[in-house]
């Protein structure tokens, strides 16, 4: 490993690099609008579907970047990560492409369809005990059995160069965006944003949008420091993890506003998406939508670019039913 | 009216005719692939998705050729027609974007939310009761009251005209398919998709997909001779319609097979598109799907097409709940 990768500042030359990079692997995902949707909100939206991303989720870009960026040797040993969410599902993808080992460290609590969206794609789920100090305990003996690479979900540039690839691609699939949204957990995707944007369309602004029940980045950024939230509970489960340093960067640096919404107005706009857009997206997806109708004088008559992050959904228990 | 609507044998020309008449007001849909359902199926399955078509439904573009095509007296007079689906959400739609009136006569037991999508689209619902018998008496009363000409759901040339760009599109998308396979209910999709394979591709073979519970096409393949069925009862409530003269004409002379599917097939199918392609499309759209599983004798190793027709279907009320 050269630097540490949850240290270095990614920049518009690593997004360009990451693009180049992944592009095998990844789709260049679909830009869908509505005419009721924008009646609705009074603004031009513009929804980039990774819900129809390699592996169902954006997260596919990061995880590509830097499962392609490795050298050999230690493409050779594998990856590793933790997580119960599509980062892990996305890993394994993206080590499949590779055709390198990839070990993901899930509490034995997660959903058995999230353990089977990781062996699906031919990588090895190691169960811990639900605690921060069981996973860490049982991460630290897979990276010592293997010494695979740590690809953390989001604070490491590589992965927030590749995420930056989605505004990279919206930019020149639509002209003259006024603002862009994106939900934000742990800012990987917001993080991308804001480095592409900056650099390439420094007059569209970036907002994020948050759960109210989850709203640790929106406090953060009140307050000027990284604030966790303590056990978090959103029906956007994408969204419960807090910011860390290299994403804290971006998000202070670069966003406009945090917005947020409530658990009813999250079910309700994923609801309006999935049948005013015909598509199948995660709750944490609808995040920004509730924010737009929410907020009508900020988005009024302007061009807005939202990102649906992605379409793992569990068709058995969504969150109207 | 220049002729009787459900006599005349539409053409190629009529279908080009149509193209460029509705282009205006209706989207070029795209096509979706899953690398998993084709390992799934051992075929290479081209998804053409009109769910994501104006008004949810292939059926905007039959209604679009029949509204546009239309001398502007008989337009001021508007249209009418009766159907408890999509055909009247479109024919609502079609006669909006031209600003002429819309009747579409409904069964009062209809489900409120097809009269609010009619409404939606500024047509007007007249119910009648749950029997054919009313259902004409009040439909003969809308005619003689407005003038309004009558759009037949499927047995009219210009629907079936309007209906057979959806595969001109489709081939020039993807090239050398082997085959199409579209849902069956009254055949106004595969008699469109016969008319434009007949003439552009006639090598492609043309297979309709159809409910086990609704097999009307089916026996009247085999008899040679149009066979309605009794009320018949299928989750894919989009295909409980029976075939009429100018369909069956498409249908005996151009179709290769009709292939059918049981209930849980359908609903395995149906989850299986939702979870593998995140779209959001009706029980209908998931009956190819089924029959392409089920008989992989007929299409391993071929190139597919399979028209997904529409995607208007209550998410309250899905069928794996």
């Amino acid at each position: 490993m050269m630097e540490d990768a949850s240290m270095y500042i990614p920049t518009l030359g690593d997004m360009r690099a990451a693009r180049a990079r992944i592009t095998p692997h990844i789709h260049v995902t679909p830009v869908l609008t509505s005419r009721m949707l924008d009646e609705l909100s009074g603004a031009r939206l513009f929804f980039k579907c990774e819900n129809f991303q390699k592996a169902g989720a954006f997260k596919a870009r990061g995880a590509a970047n830097a499962v392609f960026g490795l050298s050999d040797p230690q493409a050779a040993k594998g990856v590793a990560t933790h997580s119960s969410g599509n980062h892990g599902t996305c890993l394994s993808y993206a080590a499949k492409q590779r055709r390198i080992p990839c070990t993901v460290v899930m509490p034995r609590t997660a959903p058995q369809a999230k353990k089977d969206a990781v062996i699906g794609y031919g990588g090895r789920v190691v169960e811990c005990e639900p605690s921060t100090s069981s996973r860490e305990a049982v991460f630290a003996d897979v990276v010592a059995e293997t010494g695979a690479e740590f690809v953390h979900p989001y604070n490491d540039y590589r992965v927030i160069a590749g995420q930056a690839t989605c505004s990279a691609e919206l930019i020149e699939q639509v002209e003259g965006l006024d603002a862009v949204i994106a939900p934000i957990g742990g800012g990987g995707m917001v993080s991308g944003t804001c480095l592409t944007l900056a650099g390439l369309a420094p007059h569209t602004k970036i907002y994020a949008a948050e759960p109210e029940q989850a709203d640790d980045a929106y406090r953060s950024f009140k307050a000027g420091h990284i604030i966790a939230d303590d056990a978090p509970n959103t029906v956007a489960d994408g969204l419960k993890v807090p910011l860390k340093e290299l994403t804290w960067h971006f998000v202070q640096k670069h966003v406009i506003d945090i917005l947020t919404a409530s658990e009813q107005e999250i079910v309700d706009a994923m609801k309006l998406i999935w049948k005013r857009l015909k598509i199948v997206m995660e709750p944490s997806s609808a995040v920004p939508l509730a924010t737009i109708l929410k907020n009508p004088e900020i988005f009024a008559g302007k061009r807005v670019g939202v990102i649906i992050t992605g379409g793992n959904v569990d068709l058995d228990k969504l969150p109207w039913n």
